[in-house]
C-alpha cells in the first residue's frame, strides 16, 4: 500500500520545499492543497479517514504548512477536532519550518552546552522560530529570557509558553537600545538569534563582551546576520571562544529531523507532531 | 506506458478521497484539478486528447467529481463535446460518490431480493443519490416509488428518470406527513433512504409495520440514522425479519466499484461511466 | 534520487498537456502549480534551490508554461534572478508550446532547403510562434520577411528579433490585401503560417504561383488551413511541386523536441532552455 501525505498549506501556492522534502523522504504520493483554512479543510480530512481500513490508516499522513505558524495551528486544531475514534491518521505542523528549525538550534546548543540550568537568551524571541525555540530551551530546564523590541510582547510570549511549559523558568527581556540589550544578554551561556531578515540583533563587539558565552546560533540566512561576523555556513566554529552556527549550518539537522519526522508519521496511525514531539525525534535522529 | 487519471473537481479544493481512492486502484499518476467548470475545461481536455497516440490514448483517462452532482453532470456534458472521432479518452462521472453509491446500495438489494417486479421506495429520492437508486432499481424492473417532502419535485424527479429509462414503472410519493408516509411505503419489499444527513426518515415503528418489507438499506453515515434503529455498519443484518444495510455497510462494495470503473477507464480509449455503466460494473464485481 | 519537475504555469489552471508531456518523457515527480506570477514565485524557487544539496540540484528543475509566451518570459527572467551562485536549478520556459512549435517548423524546412542564405517567409509572423520562428530563421542565415497585417507590429517585431540575433537579416513586410501579400511572398523558398487559428493566410492559387517555393508549413491545427490545400497530417507531402508539412505532420517532432528537452534539463543544474537552446536540442534530437 502505497504512503500518501496530504499537504495541507495556508498559503495560496503550496510550499515546493515541503514537497521536496517529503520525496526525498520517500513518500510516495503527496496531495498538496493550497488556500486551506479551518472552513474549508473539513472534506480534505474525511477524504484521508474514510477510504482505507482502520489498520491501513497508518499509510495516509497530514502535514501542515505555509508561512504563517499562527494559522498552521489553528488548522491543526480543526483537523484533530475532525477525527474520531480511531478513525484518524497521523499528523505533522511545521509551518515555515518553524518547529523544525527551532528544533535544530536548539539540539546544536544541547551538543556544547547542557541545558539544564543554563542560562539563555532568544533574541527575536516572539516569532514563530523564537517563541519555539525559548519553548524547547525552557523545556530542557534552561532559564530563558525572551528577547523582544517591546516589553509587551516579550512577556506574553513568555505567558504562552508559561502554559505549553508549566514550572519552565522564563524572564522577559527588552533588546530596543543598547543598554537594556547588555543586561539582557549579560551572562548567558547560549543566544539564539531568531530575528527578521536582514536585521543585526548582536554587533561582534557586544557579542564578545558576553565572557559566560558558550554557543552562538543565527538563524537568519539572509545578510546582514542577525549576530554579526557569524557566517551562515557556520557549523559549530569557533570565534572568540564561542561555538557559532549560522542558518545553513543548521540546515542540514533541520533537514533531517524533518524527514525522519516524515517518515514518523507512518508508523502509526495517531502519531501528532508539534513543537515538542519535533524535538523528541531531533533528539533520536542525532542521538 | 504509465496510466494517467485527470481528477477535474468543481469544488475548489479538489476531493483526497476521490485521489486516495485512484492511488489505491493502482493508477500511476493522478493530475488533479478544482474549480473546474464547462467554461475552463477545454484545454485540460485537449493535453488528454493531443499526448499521446490514438492507441496509447487508453492509458490517459478524466474522472469527474465535485460535491453538487448537477456541476459534475453539466461538466461530463462538455468533455464528451470536446472529443472528436477516435481522438478522446475514456471518462468516469461520480460526484459526490453519487454513482457508485446508489449502484452499491442497489446491489445489496439485489442480492436478497429479485428486482424484476419488485415493490420498492426511494425515500430522499429526488437528491443525486436517491434518483440514481431510483433510476437503477426501475431499469432492472422494479415498480418504484420516488419520495419527496414536496410533491412537485417528486414527480420531476421520475419525468427526469422517465427520459432516461424509458418503459420505467415510477410514481412521485410525498413523505411529509405520516398519512403520506403511510401510504408511501404500503406493500413495498424494498426501502432505500438517500436523505440529507441527520434527517431521520422512518422510524422502527413505521418500519416493522411493513409487513412485506425484505430489505431496508440506509445510506446516511451521520447520526440519527435514515431508518431509525439502523446500524452505519449493518451489513446483511436481520433486525425484526429485515435484512438491513447500513453506510458503511455498503461502503466497502461502493469503494470495491469504485477501484473496479477506475481500472475499466484504462481499458479501452472510449469507456464512458455514468449512473447505469458505474451499475453495470458492480455487477461484474460482485458476481 | 527522484528527478522533480516544478512546473510553474502562468494560467489559473496548470497545461494537463505540459504535465503528460513531462510524465511521457519520464520525470518521475511533477509539481503544479497555476496562477504563477513574478510576484508570486519567488518562494516556489527557493523551494527548489534549497532543499537538496549542490551536486544534487541537477535532479530538480523548472519548466514554465502557460497560454500566454509574454507572461512566461517574464516569469523566466524572475527565477533566473532568484537564483545565486552554484545554488540554481535548470529551467525552460515553453509557454503554449511556443518554442518547441517554432523549433519543428524550422527543423522541417531545414531538412528540404539549406537555411543560410535562403529567402523565407513568416505569416503571421508577430505572434508568439510566428516571432520565434522568424527569429530561428535569421539565426541560421536565412533572409527573413516578418508578415503580419499591420506594418507596425511586423516592424517591431523585427527590431526585437535584431536585438536577439544581431546581424539577423529581416524585412517586415504587410499581408493585409492581394497586392501586399503577392509582394510578400514573392521569391521565397519557405513559407511557415503561424497565424491565429482557423485564419486563411494564402491560397492555393496565390501558393501555386510562387515559383521559388520549396517548403510551406501550416501551424494551424483547427481549419481551415492558414495555407489552403495543406492538410494537418501532412509530413513532407509533395503538393503542386512543393513539399507541405501540417500541423500534425510536425506534432511527432515538437513532441520528440519537448521531451529531450525536458531530459536535458536533468543533465545539469544550471541548464536554460529558451528558443535557441531548444532549436539546439532539436538539431541534436533529428540528427
Amino acid at each position: 500500500m502505497k504512503s500518501i501525505l496530504i499537504q495541507l498549506d495556508t498559503d495560496p501556492l503550496p510550499s515546493s520545499f515541503d514537497r521536496v522534502v517529503a520525496v526525498d523522504a520517500g513518500v510516495d504520493e503527496i496531495f498538496s492543497y493550497g488556500g486551506v483554512t479551518p472552513e474549508n479543510v473539513e472534506p480534505l480530512v474525511h477524504g484521508a479517514m474514510f477510504t482505507r481500513g482502520v489498520k491501513d490508516l497508518m499509510h495516509t499522513a497530514i502535514f501542515i504548512g505555509g508561512s504563517i505558524a499562527g494559522d498552521g495551528e489553528a488548522l491543526l486544531e480543526r483537523v484533530r477536532k475532525t477525527f474520531f475514534g480511531p478513525i484518524r491518521v497521523s499528523v505533522m505542523m511545521d509551518s515555515n519550518g518553524s518547529n523544525t528549525t527551532a528544533s535544530a538550534a536548539v539540539l546544536a546548543a544541547a551538543k556544547h552546552v547542557p541545558l539544564e540550568g543554563a542560562e539563555a537568551v532568544v533574541l527575536g524571541g516572539t516569532g514563530p522560530v523564537g517563541q519555539r525555540a525559548a519553548q524547547l530551551l525552557a523545556k530542557q530546564g534552561a532559564a530563558v529570557r525572551v528577547g523582544s523590541r517591546t516589553s509587551d510582547r516579550a512577556a506574553q510570549t513568555c505567558d504562552a509558553i508559561q502554559r505549553a511549559v508549566p514550572g519552565a523558568r522564563l524572564t522577559p527581556v527588552v533588546t530596543g537600545d543598547e543598554e537594556s540589550l547588555r543586561s539582557a544578554v549579560q551572562g548567558v551561556a547560549v543566544v539564539i538569534a531568531a530575528g527578521a531578515a536582514g536585521a543585526q540583533l548582536l554587533s561582534v563587539g557586544f557579542r564578545r563582551q558576553i565572557d559566560s558565552l558558550k554557543v552562538a546560533i543565527d538563524l537568519n540566512a539572509v545578510p546582514p546576520a542577525g549576530l554579526e561576523g557569524i557566517e551562515a555556513v557556520d557549523k559549530a566554529v569557533e570565534r572568540d571562544g564561542t561555538i557559532c552556527y549560522g542558518a545553513i549550518g543548521v540546515g542540514g539537522s533541520k533537514m533531517g529531523i524533518h524527514k525522519a519526522c516524515l517518515q514518523r508519521l507512518f508508523t502509526a496511525n495517531d502519531v501528532v507532531l508539534d513543537t515538542e514531539a519535533i524535538f523528541a525525534v531531533g533528539q533520536d535522529v542525532t542521538r
